[in-house]
């Protein structure tokens, strides 16, 4: 076996990692020792302290702010297939344990120990994104630890993301065993999906959002419901089901509209369904003109604040979204409102509620507070693992 | 009509009431034009800006630091049984909405536009927490609207909060209508129980949990559970019921436990609970000595951090609770956290458990995130409104 490589720590720089912690700076890297400049994007590493004290060992990408990610606290372990199986196997317990159906995300980087990596299961067909280059590296070692796990008849890495240019590796969609077909199916609280696997949204579909969704459906009885940013239509359709009597869905993508179409005759509900296609905002500010009104509003954006520099703005794009929807509602109407952006927090979304409900004086209650599904779970010192954010909120009309 | 009392802000105070939150410090008064010493505990006053104009009504407590609570933006309002009953219908339609059943929280202050009020509603049966002057003063309105809009049997006030006597209140548990009974029964998750309105904790029954016990349910089936804190036996009676093999419960309070025996019986699920009379740190250091281990452990003890003050105390409090409870769980158990206290945030319950878990080498992954229950709204302008954080998670003996 060579001799494995080493980087070594400044003296108390070891403190985050003690603490539970996977995440190592640049700035903590005792460079006198171990420069930088000697690591290529990738590489395992064994770190040690300021003394010379095995932690355990990783990857290193010299170029990251995050430059080194702790994978196992056993310095001498090997990043094989038995290492992989190993991981996977404690992933998928658990969500076995959580689900009946093979339809979830098995592995949510860091939180399951496997930084870089993500992979979605759709029945027998895997979808995987890779956005480190350390994991990258491992592709043929995860895929052999899938197929000895798992028989999929199919793997697809959803490679087409923007943060592995950060990390020199190329964009691709591209399949890593088998041929995976372009749509899936699958069924969530009773409602059926074909899902785009290929050229949808991140890996196809949104599993985060579920628990969420359940929620939804006790509020949609006999309700005119608008579903803002609807994409194939988990919510609308779902709601349609459970007796909404009308869905007005708002989406900007007419790829998204024609997909959830087929998802809306699919369950049989395409007469419920009313589709708009066009830019919400400009959407939520049209159905105002038409003097339209809805009992339920459901408003799943994309991330607004994508970087903490941005905050100001998404904030205020948060707000302007959440004012236009308050809008339109009846009194004692529901509004659900979610962020998915890692840079805007829970008590922050809530900031945007209470500034929106005065625009129009509306006085709004927060009855119930949405967040990931199960399968993906929360490392708890990794604040940033825990990223979605929704309220479930009756607004009422300026009544005290 | 006579002439309302005044009180004036300093300019630019206004501010937080224009964003929503109906609270006024003392030292936002401009007490050059109204001075504080003109006014009794509870009177009722209108607010009005540094220029004269009317912002609402309101009432005060020269002594508080809180001095002013906001209940309405109309200055000309009365608090008459016509106020109270709006209000409380208001309240009301939400919680018929949420429940099929008279069994919540009715009225939870603030939320519900009454500051100083908490009604529980056990069907018939009404019990009241008043922790405010100004509210004090306005029983007999409140009893009347209560009998207009409910014709309960009785209503009881739980007046035995230390609150009041900051408040220059007394401190009684007392009718306010009718005879209340000793005892209640209720249902929850299709568990009975016997509810000591009259001398159980608080107004004998925390509603605000139930939506995170019924996420408990689907973890026991065939497990061994552990609930610290029990009382009324709420948890593990609820874990009994549904498939848990046996439920291990702790309370320093001997009553409470005899409480709970009876509420086991009622439910048919006496043989397999275990009843001990003991301090929570000292009872889980024993059942270490004992070598005892739990699939399932329950931590739903009582605030820790009264006063922000006592944080540091309080957080170390909860992360040796905490530490105490992962090293009696088998391996992959579920630990269901918990914590009421207002001043220790969600996040620093989250880092009680990374700290807790780090102590003997476990791995801990957050699964679900729980809050107060939906007939405890909160109000996005008044983020102590929010003060109930329960984390089901997922802890592996040092996999990773």
């Amino acid at each position: 076996m060579p001799s494995p490589i080493i980087i070594r720590l400044k003296k108390h720089e070891d403190r985050r990692l003690r603490n539970g912690n996977p995440w190592i700076y640049s700035n903590e890297v005792d460079v006198a020792h171990t420069p930088l400049s000697a690591f290529t994007p990738g590489q395992a590493v064994v770190i040690e302290n300021h003394e010379g004290r095995a932690l355990g060992a990783g990857y290193i990408n010299p170029h990251s702010l995050i430059c080194v990610r702790l994978l196992s606290r056993d310095p001498t372990v090997q990043f094989d297939k038995d290492f992989f199986s190993q991981r996977i196997q404690n992933a998928l317990k658990l969500r076995e344990r959580l689900f009946s159906a093979p339809f979830y995300r098995l592995v949510f980087g860091e939180s399951d120990g496997l930084p870089g990596l993500v992979i979605d299961r759709y029945g027998d067909v895997l979808v995987l994104q890779i956005t480190a280059a350390g994991m990258d590296k491992l592709k043929d070692e995860i895929r052999a630890a899938l197929l000895e796990l798992l028989q999929p008849k199919a793997i697809l890495m959803r490679n087409d993301v923007p943060v592995r240019e950060i990390e020199k590796l190329t964009c691709a969609v591209e399949p890593l065993y088998g041929e995976p077909p372009q749509k899936i199916e699958l069924s969530e609280n009773n409602a059926r999906f074909s899902v785009p696997i290929w050229s949808g949204q991140k890996t196809g579909w949104f599993y985060d959002q579920r628990t969420n969704r359940a929620s939804l459906l006790k509020y949609v009885k006999g309700k005119r419901v608008l579903d803002v940013f609807c994409y194939l239509g988990a919510w609308s359709i779902q709601a349609a089901l459970h007796g909404a009597s009308e869905v007005q869905c708002v989406d900007s993508s007419a790829q998204a509209l024609e997909w959830l179409q087929e998802n809306a005759t699919l369950n049989n509900v395409q007469d419920k369904i009313k589709l708009l296609n066009e830019d919400a905002f400009k959407a939520l500010v049209r159905l105002h003109e038409a003097q339209e009104k809805f009992d339920v509003i459901i408003l799943d954006p994309p991330a607004f604040v994508k970087k903490r520099k941005d905050f100001k703005e998404g904030f205020n794009a948060y707000r302007r979204l959440n004012e236009l929807a308050m809008r339109l509602l009846t009194t004692d109407g529901i509004l659900i409102s979610a962020s998915c952006s890692m840079h805007l927090q829970r008590d922050d979304l809530r900031d945007v509620l209470s500034a929106a409900a005065c625009r129009y004086d509306r006085t709004l209650q927060i009855i119930e507070q949405g967040h990931q599904a199960p399968d993906h779970p929360i490392h708890p010192a990794i604040p940033e693992t825990d990223y979605l954010k929704a309220f479930v909120t009756r607004v009422v009309i300026h009544p005290l």
